[in-house]
């Protein structure tokens, strides 16, 4: 089969730029000396994370507890759900540990601790947890000179039924970055709090077996992991508008496209309509903070190359509105005519489909099922 | 089950106030004399489009043909497919054009039509057809003043293979509103391009069965649709914070709201953390050309009565981020706590679940499970 062969609109996960992305960054982390350990959120999917450890069913991140079931169940025995747990779902969390899974648990509040050690008391389990710390992003994790991380810590480290795995973060703000320059310093901060903050532990007498630092901007630009054990991006399987913007990736390294059709021709108005709108591509706004009229997404022909003077304006439910520089250009693309869009936020956009056609250059060669819900 | 039983994150439907807005839908269409062909888009519900026609399996409008197909497998006879064909997917219409459906399809432009009239006759099929219009919202539709729009339906009415079922308008636009006496002014151009359209067509010799208009926004608003046969509302099932503020409808009126739960606790930054991100609310940015500062969503306790002072100012991909006006009222809200989220677009939002939980007060009293994907 062909890519323009397929019902529109169409995830396509382009083999030989996957490939290229993931051997990047596992001989990265090779060189810094770190382990690497993918957040699996970005594609869901148990073939790429094998891919992501070179065949192996490798450490891996996830952010649902849907994703640790369906990669517990292909194999994966060492999972961190890396985002905050829900108390109430702590039964589930002893089910999949119980099973033989390593499940570790993000805390960054005594109260999640005190749910975490009365669960495991009742399931008789115990938690491998990580305590999350903030490095500037300002979303989750404990302040890392405050007093409540060390509280956190020693609770965590007296429990009986708790085992202090490490500490963690995550560089969101690295998405407020510019440039590559600015993304380096971000890099540098996220692993000097953290290797900081894990030396206030152990001055503490609190052993930290792990520090774990990642996201795809600051993991493709930093230098020195000095005091880190291990990294966690996930993006950077696929790539996408925003990545390349900020100066994470290349626009050509974008593993994941969405394949549509010309469904409206308006050449006279300068505009193309697309079947794929925001439950294809997301409503993600994209990197605005460097590109305020980057839209929606790239426009690319069936061969992956950005058609010049065609930019996806706006979304809606099912159309994609495609503005073009000239009317004659517009009118290179009849009805009909089959396009990839590059989107703005891939993990976002991949979360739409149920499938995801593997290509290698323009023959399909593959389906994947990616994990859904929670 | 009470709806705080819930694993988080999760859709509810509250029957309640969806039979309210389904009424009175019902009522206006009867009022203003025109038959109601809810666009079923906003959930993709059998149950859901049953009840918009008291019971009835009545005609609806879909946006993809998984809708089409699904519908038609719970025995709705009448369908169109409300957004332009891909010309690839006809061999699908025909299928369903000759398993009984009436199916009628979008045209706007004469590559279409020719497209269509080559696949009928291939398939030996003959195709309802409704010659979509531009009232003003410019994304499809022939200009209602051009050549085209004549020569298109000209066409249509020629071929042996084709039926021009009528002419079909969107007034999207009225989503650019800031109030109900805006969308009123857009309601009444809608229904008069329209009629004024039918008019140039019918003195032309062609004759126009269906005159088929709708939005929610001028749906909830308009006076006055001599002339018009049919409309389209979709939203107004569920409504949403977009509808809310521009004015179709009240914020207690909406239906649809993601249950979700505090997994983050920082009151001395006056912040909290919920566990519904862009994946469960979707990542519409919301009327922010009357509300700048709208932020995803309205939160509200599990009453659903909204909380005075919290603002969910951000989505990553299983995040959401409320800001607080103090941090003594952040504290109010411990982890673990459930609250209620009113999306900025329901539409969206309820296509991020596989299902939708149905309550009566706080009980849940069903499960429904909508159609996904193309």
């Amino acid at each position: 089969m062909h890519i323009g062969d397929l019902r529109t609109p169409a995830a396509v996960v382009d083999l030989v730029k996957l490939g290229a992305s993931l051997a990047a960054m596992r001989e990265r982390a090779n060189r810094l000396g770190v382990r690497l350990r993918p957040h699996v959120k970005t594609h869901k999917c148990v073939e790429i994370a094998r891919l992501q450890h070179g065949g192996q069913e490798g450490p891996i991140a996830v952010s649902t507890l849907a994703e640790a079931r369906a990669f517990a169940s292909s194999g994966f025995r060492d999972i961190t759900y890396a985002v905050p747990l829900a108390p109430q779902r702590g039964a589930e969390v002893a089910e999949l540990v119980r099973a033989g899974l390593r499940l570790g648990v993000l805390v960054d509040h005594l109260d999640t601790v005190a749910a975490l050690e009365a669960c495991a008391g009742v399931e008789n389990v115990r938690f491998p947890v990580w305590l999350k710390v903030d490095c500037g992003y300002h979303r989750c994790g404990v302040d890392p000179v405050g007093a409540v991380g060390l509280q956190v810590a020693a609770r965590v480290g007296r429990s009986g039924h708790l085992e202090l795995a490490g500490i963690l973060t995550h560089a969101g703000h690295a998405y407020h970055c510019r440039n590559r320059e600015e993304i380096t310093a971000v890099a540098r901060q996220e692993r000097d709090v953290m290797v900081s903050f894990a030396g206030r532990l152990r001055q503490a007498g609190i052993p930290v077996p792990e520090v774990s630092v990642g996201s795809t901007p600051t993991m493709s630009a930093v230098d020195d992991l000095s005091g880190v054990t291990e990294i966690r991006p996930g993006n950077y399987a696929f790539h996408d508008v925003f990545q390349a913007t900020i100066g994470s990736c290349r626009v050509r390294d974008c593993a994941f496209t969405v394949v549509a059709t010309v469904v409206g021709s308006y050449p006279e108005a300068g505009r193309l309509v697309l079947d794929a709108g925001a439950l294809a591509l997301s409503k993600d706004p994209g990197p605005t903070h460097v590109d305020p009229a980057c839209g929606f997404g790239r426009v690319c022909g069936l061969d992956g190359e950005e058609l010049e003077g065609l930019h996806l304006a706006s979304l809606s439910q099912e159309h994609g509105t495609v503005t073009a520089a000239t009317a004659t250009l517009a009118a290179r693309f009849p009805i009909g005519t089959r396009m990839r869009i590059i989107p703005n936020h891939s993990c976002l956009a991949a979360a739409c489909f149920d499938r995801y056609h593997v290509a290698e250059g323009d023959r399909i060669v593959g389906e994947w099922r990616p994990a859904r819900g929670w």
